[in-house]
């Protein structure tokens, strides 16, 4: 049974500043405080700047910035991934972040809801397909529900996702989580 | 009709210092050199320890030292990706370095081969899909043929490929990426 | 809260006579009960011979045979699925299966561990990862641990998998299908 | 170096009658006929009913129609394959057909042009990608331009493709693949 006391961790899959996925997680943190569950944003965009040789490999553990970020993963054994499409997969960023993890990893034995957001008509259909697999393997069951947000410029004003759609899927996607 | 007249590019899909990766790349050289074509290797252990941010999004292209890395790219037409597993898909470096590339980006209409390496029985098999998926989106065509080299560590002396069967595949998808 | 008191259906993924996937089935069978968990095997060499004409499309519902399998998805909520890799992926009769089954699908938030067999190194490690994709689709949540049983000639004596690792995995894959 | 003098065979994925595949193949035909290059379409609808019998495992090479279907393969070397797609990947009977090629295979070293359709905003992305998977494990190549046909019945008035994104793609792929 999942603990349900532990605040969800939302994650900004990309280190873009100001990203469209930084906005679309402050909306899904909106969604699940009215379902009064708790949850932290944990946005890439606050890795350091030489994350991929100064917290990788012999570097594993060293570096104090990255392992602020990484503590946060061990508070909760929920998360939900923000992933824009790039390159028509995730964020590189993103991989390297998890790359930097050690063993046993942050997700074994947790749960995450993905979200996929693009600016062509496919919603990042592949690189969730892809985040899936590296979940995978170490060990994160994911929901079978994968929210693809197409064309998201279009639907969000900003403050808000405007279509409805979109908005009952995430709907849908927090409330499963909450008892997945 | 490909130029082959232009040295191909092996890319070393790390930047961990001393990979298994770049020691293939060394040993997929000496196949080239053997066939009389001339090859360069791309190590992204040279990459700018903090190319996730200044590399990528509002400063692509501002980067000099990433700029001369990405410069190989447009000299040729044809590469050879060295890919490690890591986490069940392709490392994140390797991804982030693609995310930096400008559009028009440096594959499109190229052609590569595929080379997989794991310690463990699959030899990045997972990777190699991923990876495909995103040359097809960046308009790059790969040979069929994905090497995969699993359990690295025990057919590799350190200078050469002990595993017969591995030498073979990659002599032949050697050739066919200079038919290709 | 997954209703336990209900029998899990083990799907034989092939249709090929006295496969190796019915076998695999037969010891996954044990192992279930062994924790008092009662199952069903449902194995598709019982598809009728014509179904892919006489089942599918403007024929869905009208096979009596096929109707006779379907209704076993029906009767739970939990299924294991043992898949041999064919030509790189599932096997097409497998899909095919699934594609003669009626909207609402019987997979709808419903739950599926997947075992991947092949005769090569790879344990179905692709087929798995595309099975995934059409369950995603299909709204069934999967257990992260794919079980992976690669070189099953090797590890199967033909009453029982010799190779304790593969014991292992498929033991807890179980135990996490109990409780997920 | 291919041999341009052989037909194009083209493959419609599916045995639904009067498919939309079939009519988008049709269309493809056309244009490789206006650039003075030979075709012949394959419609999957022409497999015999039982084919997943008596055509597949001991029963491979003994069923004469399926023979016949078996031998346009080997008059070419140049594919394109028209997948629509069926919860989230290719046709399980496009697969089952696949999956009933005797060994040394009909697409080994051979070359194919993948154009997905889909009622969905998706354009069967996914089935692509594995079926790519599938073909290179065959050992085929596939051009790196995947043509997507999302909503394809907005766009597609009963004889022509009325969108013209989607004609420029079909043009700039198949002459691709005339010269791939």
């Amino acid at each position: 049974m999942t603990n349900t006391s532990l605040p969800i961790v939302l994650i900004v899959g990309t280190n873009r500043p100001s990203s469209m996925s930084a906005k679309i997680a402050g909306y899904y943190q909106k969604v699940l405080t009215s379902l009064g569950q708790p949850s932290i944003i944990l946005d890439l965009i606050n890795l350091p700047h030489d994350f991929t040789v100064s917290a990788l490999y012999e570097n594993t553990g060293k570096n104090e910035t990255f392992n602020g970020l990484r503590s946060l993963l061990e508070e909760t054994n929920r998360f939900v991934f923000i992933v824009p499409e790039y390159n028509g997969s995730y964020p590189g960023v993103l991989k390297a972040f998890i790359d930097g993890l050690p063993y046993p990893n942050s997700f074994n034995n947790k749960k995450a809801a993905l979200v996929g957001l693009s600016s062509n008509a496919q919603g990042a259909t592949i690189a969730l397909s892809h985040l899936n697999d590296v979940f995978s393997y170490l060990g994160m069951n994911t929901l079978a529900l994968r929210v693809k947000l197409a064309q998201i410029r279009m639907h969000f004003d900003g403050a808000d996702i405007t279509n409805p759609l979109y908005k009952e899927l995430i709907a849908l996607q927090a409330q499963q989580l909450l008892s997945f």
